[in-house]
């Protein structure tokens, strides 16, 4: 592969650049051309790659695209599942380089979804390529590409329900997660779920004058801040009633094969460019973004926020709020619960709204399964060191939803890098990771 | 003057609607030109209504609006204030008609402005045209209008120094505030200071994947959330160490006294649309915006606020918090104390900015001082009930200034009324109470 890469780099970049220069932002409607162009550019290059079909195909949201390449039905089938569609690029003023006008600085891509997920998708349509091209294409395989994980995959599921025969494999490989670090590959066994949430909180019906009602009518802002607050206790526990219910205890075992992965918590204060860190009481900082829940308010904003100073007592406050679940809790269960919660600790005097965003179940794939000892073997050839088993902190709802309704375990071979900063301004890509997941890719099918 | 009112309507009207179709926003740069064209309309409007002279005088800010007219030196003279700058209209889409296409429904001019101050100011205009008109104008009238009064006035203050001969006289007449109702006409006699702040919570440097570092990073719009959360304690009390200090605790005779002011609890909490009003324990809600400082926030804003859901956990979070003071607390000192507290609440994880926006003192004219006296005998003409002393809950910060600075006493005849909703979408003026108020004004000067 490693020729074949060299002698392809250019053809490869530009391909992968057609794609970064769509602006394929899922959440907002005024791009939904944007989505469908991105969708046929990738089946385009499905079957330039050599697929025997390749299509794009419609469904009650932003649309699917779908390839094949069969080369016996006896043999084994691996699913690719990946997405085109990629976070918005705001605060766009923070970017060096226009989100959408892909540049290589240092070794790196620079572009909204660089690393997640085009830049990986892109691995596994130029491992197919090698493979076919060569004759090595030893499995049949099958790529769903979708455009709505982003927005927590709201149409997939329906889809696939309706396309199970069409989607029928044996395993699902994703590439669109991190490993720990070059020097320390590692494949996630699992993922936390998620239940997202608007919240909206009135307090009196119209805007007034702080002046003229301050102290004496419920500021919704105020109260929202509150409210917020009481959601984690000192310990950094979630207060919603009955949330710890499902959340399953990690025995000693498990936890000490976990915190095997090197960790230097100096270097992970140094990056954030914060003193301190915090979260749930007796776990550390690995364990809190793996394998325990979480609460993070992702947006706020209610009242007077343009410049300079408006003296009024808003009418509306609202905010964005997202919990982060361990695999046996159930995303619907918990967004139930949230509000419930919500509502009933809204103080007299303001009124609440709970809305349901998205979310998905977590998910755990055993260390022992074969698509993982395919994946390890291959990374290990390639790193020259045996990959760690780790939790992944993110959230793919889908597959959880695709591992309930194929029946399959998704595994995820990540070579996303922490400093990549997906989800944020100058987001990147490394190079050598690009290419190292083509060739790990490849020794997959190999191995598998 | 009531039959000079009919017979001159619709001129009326035209010359008004002439100052509300200028969008003279203070606080937004973008507006800068139509603060002087709002400044320039005004002075030609004070040249016809009889003024010796008028003109628009610059500042550091935006520019003042100066007139007089001298009967004889040795008349007492009574400087009349207002301001021509208005606050933003935004919510924007919630204005059932343009803020700034003044139209007439149901007996009330609707538009930004149209009580505060524009109509309030130009029933002192046409009062005075009258008074000149018909040969009836017995004292020294001085007219400052100023440009900035919705942004603290900050260049008022320091150009009135600078011109304190031009601005000698005996009393300062204000028409900015309400009266409790039509059928309970008040004065005001008192009013809150404000101390106006933005503050800045950064976490992280970098806006984040919220499920690869929820749960293990202080997130700085939660953190911000529990800081304002504990600002107020449950007796509704202000945490802010010293924030008391200066308050001073009314005497039983004096709370019996304002407690005359008729007051609809029932009737407030339907006009505001809430089911509970909320405030410092131990005072009425009367008291709680009269006598009592108090604590909002004006704005918040973090992270993702836009369409769809992000699952990001942002570098910043930002509010504004401005509390209202009473007469003794001085709004450096409160700003001070403000500021230093909440560096001091901040979590290890954050760092914390505190941005003094605006601020001003708030001031008590005593009922016994002459201009009281006039202006409660001419009201109580005009509506056939003797005008309630009430305290204002609003801050007109530069009266305390012009007070200090030219040793004189604001007197605050306001005839706008709770409906009016001022600083909110739909803002309105009634015209049976512009109308009431220029001919309360004719009197006061019959009587003062």
């Amino acid at each position: 592969m490693k020729e074949y890469i060299e002698k392809n780099k250019e053809r490869f970049m530009s391909e992968l650049f057609s794609l970064l220069r769509i602006p394929s932002v899922s959440s907002s409607s005024e791009h939904r051309n944007d989505m469908r162009r991105c969708a046929e550019r990738l089946s385009e290059l499905l079957l330039e790659a050599g697929a025997d079909n390749a299509a794009v195909y419609e469904t009650e949201g932003h649309p699917v695209v779908f390839a094949e390449k069969i080369i016996d039905k006896k043999a084994a089938t691996v699913l690719v599942y990946g997405h085109y569609d990629v976070q918005p690029a705001d605060p766009v003023d923070l970017w060096e380089s226009d989100p959408f006008e892909p540049v290589i600085r240092d070794g790196a891509i620079y572009a909204r979804g660089a690393d997640d997920d085009k830049g990986q998708l892109f691995m596994h349509l130029k491992a197919f390529e090698y493979l076919v091209k060569s004759g090595k294409l030893n499995h049949n395989v099958k790529f769903i590409f979708e455009g709505e994980e982003e927005i927590g995959s709201p149409s997939l599921a329906k889809w696939a329900e309706s396309h199970k025969e069409m989607l029928r494999a044996d395993d699902i490989l994703v590439s669109d997660t991190t490993m720990i670090d070059e020097s320390v590959p590692s494949i996630n066994c699992g993922m936390r779920g998620l239940a997202y949430v608007e919240v909206e909180v009135t307090g009196p019906d119209k805007d007034l004058h702080s002046g003229h009602y301050g102290g004496a009518v419920v500021n919704p802002i105020n109260a929202l801040c509150s409210m917020i607050s009481s959601l984690i206790d000192e310990n950094g526990r979630i207060t919603v009633k009955g949330f710890y219910d499902d959340v399953i205890e990690l025995d000693p075992q498990e936890r000490a094969m976990l915190a095997k992965a090197p960790f230097d918590e100096s270097e992970y204060k140094r990056f954030l460019g914060v003193d301190a860190v915090r979260g749930e009481k007796g776990y550390t900082t690995m364990e809190r973004t793996g394998i325990r829940p979480c609460l993070d308010v992702n947006g706020i904003w209610g009242g007077y926020t343009g410049e300079g100073a408006k003296t009024v007592l808003p009418s509306k406050a609202y905010a964005k709020i997202s919990m982060r679940l361990v695999p046996a809790q159930d995303f619907e269960k918990i967004t139930e619960l949230f509000a419930k919660h919500f509502e009933s600790i809204a103080p007299e005097g303001v009124k609440v709204k709970v809305k349901p965003c998205h979310g998905g179940n977590g998910f755990l794939t055993p260390v022992s399964s074969k698509v993982y000892k395919a994946a390890s073997k291959a990374i290990k050839e390639v790193y020259g060191i045996e990959p760690v088993p780790n939790r992944g902190g993110g959230s793919i709802p889908i597959l959880a939803d695709l591992q309930k309704i194929l029946g399959i375990n998704p595994l995820l071979m990540g070579f996303g890098l922490e400093r990549d900063t997906i989800h944020s301004p100058n987001e990147s890509y490394l190079l050598s990771q690009l290419f190292k997941g083509m060739e790990s890719i490849v020794l997959f099918y190999k191995y598998y």
